[in-house]
């Protein structure tokens, strides 16, 4: 049997990710692992049900109160789904995870970046993926295919361009200090597929 | 102008916390003080989603989702509502704080203090109470209260005797330390009250 696995990919929204996500995890079960497809904030009751709170443009939550939103949920994953599957053997692609706590709260919003880590190990238990591919894709061209789509802008993705700027900043912070790794997301999804496999290495 | 204050009552419930916050608001009134009475999880939009969750039997949170999920409101409590009201030179009084956290979830959930006091002070800012009373009252003696009042048991209460006897013991600790101040919850809501006046030097 395949060994388990956890595989996260990560971005800021339009810039492929969710696309991404799916075709992975179709390549995956080809080969033959058992998958388990999750997002971040969600993927349980709890984390559903906080997901809707965070994302709801009505809310009013500062950043500590928005950092402990997303750990509560993350917490909640990592206890009775992820480690439960990865003990099982699955594959398990995440759809973000704590590196998105550390770009859109840590660096984004100001946090202090040794607290924030502290944080996570407390919600994750030390949980660390085993390949994290972060889909880089300029935000300006993120909002245009976000646009295209015609979708609603939630809380955080209604901060706009500066905000996401500095986000996307934090990512290749992270990607330069070779914590993550660093996806090309421009042209099309074939394209990106192509790259995102020779990063985890799944295909020859 | 009377100096702004910050007075936390903690207990487990059934103790007769409730009482004495409503009881210690009217004399602080009395003597002159605008007072702004909270209560945790709560207090906050955000916060009373949350409470929501938190309370609810329905609710499936592990030991570190739980104490996130806390987090979140005391974060939004501390900085959108108990900050400006002592920037405003008010007298706070708060029904349960961090010591609860520390009580339910460090002692009962046997979850790291060190873990969990680094949180509270990412979620605090470091806000540090003036005054915290622990109204200590023997477990079984707050069930019989408790049973008395008909209430339905809410998600932590329905843990039961042997797990507000742990809490109860983590706030001995805590008394022990000198962190909180202990006061006899035995004898009427008058004999209480006369307790928590003089551990508070409200009184002379």
């Amino acid at each position: 049997m395949l060994p388990a696995m956890l595989i996260v990919i990560e971005g800021i929204d339009g810039c492929g990710k969710s696309t991404q996500v799916e075709r992975l995890c179709t390549r995956l079960a080809a080969a033959g692992r058992r998958v388990t497809r999750l997002r971040e904030p969600g993927g349980t009751a709890l984390g559903e049900q906080v997901r809707g709170i965070l994302l709801d443009p009505a809310t009013e939550a500062c950043p500590t109160a928005e950092l402990f939103g997303y750990l509560t949920a993350r917490a909640q994953l990592c206890e009775t789904v992820i480690r439960p599957a990865l003990a099982r053997g699955e594959t398990v692609v995440l759809d973000r995870f704590y590196h998105s706590t550390l770009a859109y709260q840590g660096y984004g919003l100001g946090l202090d970046l040794d607290l924030v880590r502290a944080a996570i190990r407390l919600a994750t238990g030390g949980l660390v993926p085993d390949h994290v591919a972060w889909i880089d894709l300029d935000p300006a061209e993120a909002a245009r295919r976000r646009a295209r789509a015609r979708g609603q802008d939630d809380r955080i993705e209604a901060r706009g361009l500066a905000y996401l700027t500095t986000v996307h900043e934090g990512f290749a912070a992270l990607a330069a200090s070779g914590e993550i790794h660093r996806v090309d997301g421009r042209g099309t999804a074939d394209d990106v597929a192509a790259r995102l496999d020779a990063a985890l290495a799944l295909s020859p």
